[in-house]
């Protein structure tokens, strides 16, 4: 099991209108990993999972065809990473029941995730208790031994390692691979509010908005009340945050000129004027992914056949995990 | 859904050696189930089930294959019924995921089967947790309709019924097929201690033993202290109650005077001389089984034969039962 090449893998939450904090955290990572480790990239768009929260097949279905038609834009290559719908490798669900037999009750109730959901009031069902040992042999069944994770999925992480050394112990097999998480650095993005960006803070700006809704959402960005015409402090404005994650360093020397004098060209210079910049830069940083995904969204077969593609190499891939697996407890 | 022709499943656990209690109770049904409902009969060996207890790979295979033998000499027809090896059909680990989204944690934390292993002190893993949303799968990815239960099954087709409610009440969608069940009349069959005969008790006596071990096991059975040829009552005596199950009226008649006068022929007639007229009646009613299983057991190709075919058809309806579901839920 030494010396195979380095497979990555990541999950999608197919849910909730993507957005900055999306982008330049996990989503632009994508396709740095692909370009990083072509041909052993799986990112799986987890449709079983969304289950334990989303009771609406039209909903569902919906929001898979649009996540996987957004990740295509954004420069996800199925050529250098396979983009699975989960629940077109149903061995998961296979992997998952043998893992549970492998996972002891106090791990699962000690998972923060389930708690945190618990706490949350969200009525708590068997398949969000289980959540981690499907998120487990998602990982497993790929041989994956790279998972790029944040701050919070690292006890996912740990879980999933456990499961796969309690399964091989448990039948004296090398049946699992060991995976390894990294922890990503992202880029701080604040939200409209000046906290992190995040669905559930209701602070967040849309990857694909234009025009006037764009400019609506970009004028909600909070900053303090200095009047239009005096000095302002990039480094400490919510809209310069943004900015930076558009705008090259020359355009930010620029831009860093105007806010501390006040000026531009002789003229004031104020919140209004950077929030108006920030909307040109957020449409003209997208409008090709918006382009392609709007393609993709009117031809679904596309998507379907991207999809259908991937999941044929995937399932390849779990077929014989789960007949190794299957093997080394006596099921077959 | 309506108007589909009875559709019987029943599970085998692959553990212990079969003994008169198994035969009597369960096994005897199987056969006589196939006679009445032919054709829509799906009796599965729980090999997933097992494993929340069994961690022998080698023990597993050769139980399952043990057990085949066994059902198919003690007359189990694949003609007219499915002899389905569990994890044949993988399908029932997917619908097993689907339920357990829409079980709540407090249904699976009252089922008594699992409070009650819990109780013996058997370590608890997630499978045992999840052991009735597992078994409400394998029902209801068969639409089977009848179900024939002991008194301790109740409980988990209760569950089954709700689980398959719940999923199509969450999805507006007729996708499961509620299962009946129906109390099972087992003769009552007393172990050599007079208690039930149970493997857990160690008071049984093994369906396929033969000659002096046989006798030497049915010498165990518990009688009182009557001495040699004085009258004994076959009402209260434990190897009577053994006889009922093998000998015909006429010869119960001509014991049940033996028994009361103490005397056959005119010579003194005790519990020694009827002990080993159970071991002749046992060896003799299996010797025809006998022979079958162990030729099965020689030839477990043919035995193999007859667990793939059974597996393409129970297969080709689960696959159905899922594509339903996953219709109904949004994964397809």
């Amino acid at each position: 099991m030494n010396d195979r090449p380095t497979r990555v893998l990541s999950g999608i939450q197919p849910s909730g209108t993507k957005h900055l904090g999306n982008y330049f955290g996990a989503m632009r990572q994508f396709v740095a990993l692909q370009e990083e480790y072509p041909g052993e990239c799986f990112y799986f768009i987890a449709d079983y999972h969304a289950l334990t929260t989303l009771r609406d097949a039209e909903a569902l279905r919906s929001s898979v065809l649009e996540l996987a038609a957004t990740y295509l834009a954004i420069g996800v290559d199925p050529d250098k990473a396979a983009l699975v719908r989960q629940s077109d490798v149903p061995e998961v669900t296979e992997l998952t029941w043998l893992l549970s037999t492998v996972t002891g009750m106090g791990l699962l109730e000690r998972a923060t995730s389930y708690k945190d959901k618990v706490a949350k009031g969200i009525s708590p069902n068997a398949g969000l208790f289980l959540y981690p040992v499907l998120m487990a042999s998602d990982i497993l069944i790929y041989d994956a031994t790279l998972v790029p994770v944040g701050k919070d999925q690292i006890q996912h992480l740990e879980m999933a390692q456990d499961m796969g050394t309690h399964f091989n112990e448990a039948f004296g097999a090398e049946a699992l691979v060991r995976p390894e998480w990294r922890l990503s650095k992202f880029a701080k993005v604040p939200g409209t509010d000046g906290e992190k960006m995040s669905t559930s803070y209701g602070n967040t700006i849309p990857l694909f908005e234009t025009g006037k809704k764009l400019k609506k959402i970009v004028g909600r960005v909070v900053t303090d009340s200095t009047p239009l015409g005096e000095p302002l402090n990039p480094d400490d404005c919510n809209v310069f945050a943004l900015l930076k994650l558009f705008v090259d360093d020359a355009g930010l020397e620029e831009l860093d000129g105007w806010y501390r004098s006040g000026k531009r060209d002789g003229e004031p210079f104020g919140y209004g004027h950077a929030k108006q910049r920030l909307a040109q830069e957020i449409e003209a940083h997208f409008a090709p992914a918006r382009a392609r995904r709007e393609h993709l969204l009117a031809h679904p077969d596309e998507v379907e056949q991207v999809l259908r593609r991937s999941a044929d190499r995937a399932r390849a891939i779990a077929q014989k995990t789960i007949a190794r697996c299957k093997r080394a407890c006596g099921l077959a």
